[in-house]
């Protein structure tokens, strides 16, 4: 199902053009045209979805198996050294565009990418604490 | 298949104990001990592979859908107002341990986790001639 208003759906279901390196039933994998890196890559799927937490079955079974193929291509063609895959659920997450699409953003030592986090520390017990939390909600 | 000198092997197949959130007959979700964001989890496949590019299938057809389900889970019991889902093939994209696995990191509103990158841009019919390379190297 594509929604009409959404401009991912447009350029997955190819009614606006764009730099396509592979196509499928259920996916377009193009080249974004705001790289972090150039061949940096967006897998679309074909069907609207929000993200991650409404994905359809059909496309979280195949995605991965995109994304690998095209990583591998990434490699063999431009020499890179290493390659994020990088999906952002809600705006607080840096999400800005309300259809499923996973980054593919080829890397190389020392590069001006970066995908840093300052890390916190748990308390005792609090990291079983909170995986059972939430186990309990899965 | 398990590497005898991979961490990430032991903790999977539970032989090193880890604060385990979800697990099943390809995968153990666990919280990372040093986490970007209280709730940041790790998604390990228990047979070992090294990154995306090596990947079996049916790792492959299964991590998004146990991704799906454990950011549904951070949302509840979190109240996070998203989620990042993050992989890194290689040293140069941020990996240190050799194990493929999944980040996915809660977020919320003006949080202090930062995933930024500044962008670049093609010139004329480069980004065609890129998408060309890449989908003959598939």
């Amino acid at each position: 199902m594509t929604d009409s208003n959404c401009i991912f759906c447009k350029i997955a279901n190819g009614d606006i053009p764009s730099a396509t390196i592979y196509e499928d039933d259920l996916f377009r994998v193009i080249l974004d045209i705001s790289p972090a890196m150039k061949g940096h890559a967006l897998i679309l799927p074909k069907n609207h979805c929000h993200d991650l937490t409404d994905i359809e079955e059909a496309t979280a079974a195949k995605a991965l198996l995109v994304a690998s193929k095209v990583e591998k291509a990434m490699m063999k063609v431009l020499s890179c050294d290493g390659v994020n895959l990088l999906q952002n659920t809600g705006a607080a997450a840096g999400q800005s565009v309300f259809h499923l699409h996973f980054h593919l953003i080829p890397r190389y030592e020392n590069d001006s990418v970066t995908i840093p986090w300052t890390t916190l520390s748990y308390a005792d017990g609090e990291a079983n604490e909170l995986a059972a939390k939430l186990k309990a909600a899965l």
